[in-house]
């Protein structure tokens, strides 16, 4: 019964409009460490979901993120 | 019970304006591997379910995604 | 309890716009293979479910397809 | 508990435009097989749900299918 | 619990518009056979679900049919 | 745990517009039979519930009957 | 846990516009036998769930019923 | 498990136009006999749940009744 | 398991607008019986809901409720 | 299994418009006694969940209630 | 299955406009305790869920509370 | 079963709008202690889930919050 009902958890939309965009996945539990780093290049897109080891991910570079609150523009340096 | 509640999950819509898009499939877990590249052609739709192994999926190429938020292109090169 | 809730699983609907048009059932699971392809004549119309076995479908040809955000246009040669 | 729920399950309407119109039941399952098919006259009715057994319909002929999106044309020769 | 959710489940209702309409219940199952015919006078009304024998009608004659989808009418002859 | 979800069950309305409007309940299961015929006279109201044993019902005569898709009127001789 | 989901069950309204007005529970179950009669005064209101043992309720003489479906008027002599 | 569910149960208004407004709750169950009566004098309010014990009520006098439906009016004398 | 989903439970509010206005609540069960009695001095609030104990209140003075059906005014003497 | 549902339990907002505004919480139970009074000075918030113990609460003095019926005054002096 | 629940619970946004503004939250059961309290400094925002410990929140100073029901303002001294 | 509605739960976003912007999450509990601080630089982009751990959220620095409430500005120095 375990990975069914994650198979239709929310998403994120990440869209790059640089090279090397980051998307940093954190760890769910009493310790939060970065658990995976995945590169976007300028156009690509990902959809990402939460997942049991992810609650939390940092975007880093030059992004569109479309979440349940609508676009947030990613402009770090 | 285990196939049935991912069969009714959620879907994205992806449909190449070019030759070679590449969808690719990663894994849910605490490694986040890659598990699966499909490619499409210029013109060609593909209906995706988020799945018990996939988490994240990642495109290539100039296409368009039909998701939650609304329609995304895919601008890379 | 297994069948049943699938018979209420969402559909979509291809209607076919020329002669030769294919959907592609890929399988859901570790590794993604091709499970089945249905051929569609011009004007035929096919309702599909997504099931147990099948969490991708790919159409080519120049098709009309009824999804949850709404009609995309297959237009592959 | 088994037949009951699928008693209240989702169906769609088909109206024959001319006699001889052709619905296509295919089977759910790995392999895909033609299950039954029901011949309609022009101007009859027919209301029918995804089964157990049903998980794809294939139609042919001149037809109305009324759907979850909308009234589809059925325009096969 | 057997009967009960049926009780609640959804009809559909069928107003004759001549004598002799026919409303055709097929059997749900791996065989799909004729059930039961019932047969409508003009201006007679029935109220129809759908149960644990029946996943499909046919409907004969001129009538109208009250669905999810709206009035369909039935001009067969 | 039996008749108490039957109780809040839907349920429609009849009215009829003449003395003797026949209320014909058939029995639900694999034989479609004749269980119950209430009898109206004219401006008399008649609520009922599909039930454990009633999946159809059949009205005669002249009257209103209040659904879930409106009112449809009865107009048997 | 038998009677409480009851006691949350949908109710209709009578409101008696002359003397006498009937309300007339009859039986759940495959017998359909008269079960209790209520008789009300001119402008005497009436709230009555369906319950366990009543599946149709009959109504005679001048009225109003406040149903699911609006207002109705009952009107027999 | 018993009493919670029906604390959050739906209740009816009544407000009484005058002095001496009978409230009478009637039995649930296979005989209907009469369970309480509450009286109001002009001016006071009543909330009242139907419950486990009573399906059914019948004011008597001038009030009006908040219900579902709306506001009624009784108009007993 | 007990109290908890009562927490949750719908609640009235009494405001009253003069001194000495009671709230009286009255028993679930198959008696009827006085429960207990709240006085409001002028511009108090009492947020009450109904309790596994409470089926019904009566408010008597002047006072304002606001309800499911909106605000009722209290106005006995 | 017992606090959680609690938490995600409904609140009401109490703001005071001088200082000594008490809000006194009554016990759930047969026996409504007093259990708590919190004293608020002016302009200070306090956000109060009905609980397993607390299903009445009082407010007396100058100050706002925010409830699901919209905001209340208490006006008591 | 204890925490899960609760993660998913409800919280409120507390905004400080000056130094200093406390949010003390309050123990749920029987006796009512100080639980814990939080100092915010201008400018900083803290987001806050009940949980199983916590049934009230006493904010003071000069804050914005973003609630179910709207912006309330803290404004003690 | 535990962690996976936990992966479905609400989130929230974070842009930071200048360097060394603090996300401070605190215990869930009896005890409230800090359980982890996020350091973010400006234009970057945080997603959080409240979890089984963290039931407090505190922003220190310029930011802005995306939340149920809509966009809240963190103004602190």
């Amino acid at each position: 019964m375990n990975e069914i009902t994650e198979a239709n958890g929310q998403y994120v939309v990440v869209k790059a409009l640089e090279n090397g965009v980051s998307i940093i996945g954190m760890t769910r539990g009493r310790e939060t460490k970065l658990l995976h780093t995945e590169k976007l290049d300028k156009g690509e897109v990902c959809l990402l979901q939460f997942t049991e080891n992810t609650s939390a991910m940092k975007i880093r570079g030059k992004a569109e993120i479309y979440t349940a609150f609508g676009k947030v523009m990613v402009e770090s340096t």
